[in-house]
């Protein structure tokens, strides 16, 4: 297969953006996307749009990525419409890579969009109901009211039950702390604070965090990810023809979306088998990544997914962040934008902004949350009821 | 790019299925093209899942493949959910080849599925509303009653009027008349009386087509297709491992995707677009095409597309049925199957079902519709409003 460059990113800042449309947000990523790569939208021979829910809160199913291209004089080419639940445009990151390592296409779009908020919250509890998701819980406490609360407290139970007792039984195995749940919440909370594109732009200590609400034994309010609508853009195109535009192509080297499946009690995970993929893919070991990008829907998630990633071993995830591993000057920092957390979780825009985000490290471009010098990074993005039968992980390894 | 072969293929008989889930159904396809293709299931390296409307039809959005293909045992690889309304689950397939072509994985499974009939209705016209489709619109006439008539009503007069404008606008440019129309609908409800999967199995006549209700001149009813529910399932690997495992494989020489777009008045259509790109990708020519199963979300589509796929010049589709050149027998036989028309449109399920009827032709296994030794096939799968800016087409082309 060929190789494949990102030669641009662009993304929209994450939040409620109650008063523009999906189309809207989709514009600003796309155009800015373009932009940065230095080419016009012309030279776009495909597209991949990834959107989980737009169907439940529009009303309308289908070809959203050709209604939503159209707008900005985006037509005529193969558009890919591709749903993974949150890591559905990771999966249209995998798709345009594809399109491009195949030798089909030489210059192709990903897209990740989102709109979760509607005027009408039953709308958006029934969207996130399902995308059968769980790091959204938070919210459901926090907007829960009248006569939404008996359906959304019992998603809600679901929904935080499962992650609060992933994060128990890592307690109960390892003898993880809550105060390291917190310092990773705190971490990319701070991070967030550095980027202009977060949802929450507040520094958080360890104590701000483990004082919010709780909201199930041991996540607080501040451990798990916010509702936000949300748009990312990238352009990939072909190594050489990347040469020709930049002088920093971002090289994919590894490319890899994975469903869990039914497994024997210990044996690995979803992560861990996508990760291992991706590694033998890129020639590349764990030790070797300098900056990640993981799917820290909640603070213990993003703990667990150390070990899963092998970026530490089993049960090693809460000295990792004890030792500030993993924090901004850290030795592999993980989740300089914020992350989920703090930057937030459009559920379809998170893959592409996580690989935007490492487009942006790996250049130099991070701004205040630079990570110095960082040659090789990763992003992990999660989908469905993780450690579940019905879930998606999608590892993706890039270097300079 | 490698050369990839379809190996096997399956789907149920289309229709209503009112006591079946779309499991059930996608289980029947995929079981069948596994045991056709004498492959286990553990040989599955990736799947593509086409599906249009299911968000709508179940409230749930999200990873349907996964949920889907995990009830047969189907896990732990990539599954690739996508949408391309009438035309998803040939974007299904276009991935699965393209998953082949480029190398990353051998042997892929493509699923296109939907269930449209909901015991309440007003779920299955928001949700054929919301593939902004056309063809079954028919039904909207057929089963509007009360409460559903003012918004089915709308929906109808839009769909029935774009249609009914295509046919008028061609009868009055080259003289094409109703009974060219009536005469392709009886030949696909004649040639689904032959197909045990069809939904339709009662051959019918030019004038049984024409003294149907008229829905809009001059559309009458059993000129449009119907509403339906179904599954189709094909397997394709490698050229090499399909020579191991059938003395006819069945290789795919062309796959395109394209969207439509703004365009000069006159300029060629996105069907006409896809169709020449098909033969240059293939190196075969619109005279060199055996058997094809295309679109006929309406009788007069088939006929339009009868020139757009260049199998007669402009104009001339209306004499091209009257010869009997597109009749099972004629030189070149369109919708054996019966079609949209006869065969029935589960809209995700139909390119699926299409390239499933060119393999069996092809392989000479299609029983008493055989089209007597066609080496050569085509198929063509619409989506979205077609003629308009939010189209899809998809074109693919097949040899022994």
């Amino acid at each position: 297969m060929r190789q494949v460059a990102v030669v641009g990113a662009g993304m929209t800042r994450f939040g409620k953006h109650q008063d523009r449309s999906m189309k809207d947000l989709a514009r600003e990523a796309v155009e800015n996307a373009l932009r940065a790569a230095g080419i016009e939208k012309e030279t776009i021979e495909a597209a991949a749009v990834g959107n989980a829910v737009a169907g439940l809160i529009t009303g309308q199913e289908c070809i959203r990525g050709q209604v939503v291209l159209r707008e900005m004089g985006i037509g005529g080419i193969p558009v890919i419409n591709t749903e993974n639940a949150c890591a559905s445009s990771s999966t249209a990151f995998h798709l345009a890579w594809l399109y491009v390592a195949s030798g089909m296409y030489d210059t192709v779009l990903a897209v990740g969009m989102e709109k979760l908020f509607h005027p009408d919250k039953k709308k958006t509890f029934e969207a996130i109901g399902s995308a059968i998701d769980l790091e959204i819980a938070d919210e459901f406490a926090r907007q829960m009211s009248g006569e939404q609360a008996a359906g959304a407290g019992e998603s809600r139970s679901v929904f935080m039950d499962y992650y609060a007792n992933l994060a128990r039984a890592h307690m109960a195995r390892y003898g993880t702390t809550r105060e390291q749940f917190a310092r990773i919440a705190a971490k990319n909370h701070t991070n967030g604070s550095l980027n202009p594109h977060a949802q929450f732009q507040t520094p958080r200590t360890m104590e701000d965090i483990l004082a919010a609400p709780l909201i199930a034994e041991p996540l607080t309010r501040m451990m798990c990810s916010p509702i936000g609508d949300g748009a990312a853009a990238v352009v990939i195109t072909t190594a050489e023809k990347a040469r020709q535009l930049t002088s920093k192509p971002v090289y994919v080297r590894a490319s890899i979306v994975a469903s869990s499946q039914q497994h024997a009690e210990g044996a690995p995970g979803i992560v861990t088998n996508a990760a291992q993929k991706a590694y033998k893919m890129a020639g590349i070991s764990p030790q070797e990544v300098q900056v990640v990008e993981v799917h820290d829907a909640t603070a213990p998630a993003e703990l667990i997914v150390y070990e899963e990633l092998g970026l530490c071993s089993p049960g090693e995830g809460g000295k990792m962040i004890d030792d500030g591993v993993t924090t901004l000057g850290g030795r592999v920092p993980v989740n300089p934008s914020g992350g989920l957390l703090a930057k937030g979780h459009p559920v379809g825009a998170t893959g592409v902004a996580q690989i935007s985000e490492i487009f942006w490290q790996l250049r130099g471009e991070a701004g205040k949350r630079q990570v110095a010098g960082a040659k090789v990074g990763l992003t992990e993005n999660g989908g469905g009821v993780l450690g579940n039968e019905n879930a998606v992980a999608s590892v993706h390894i890039f270097t300079l």
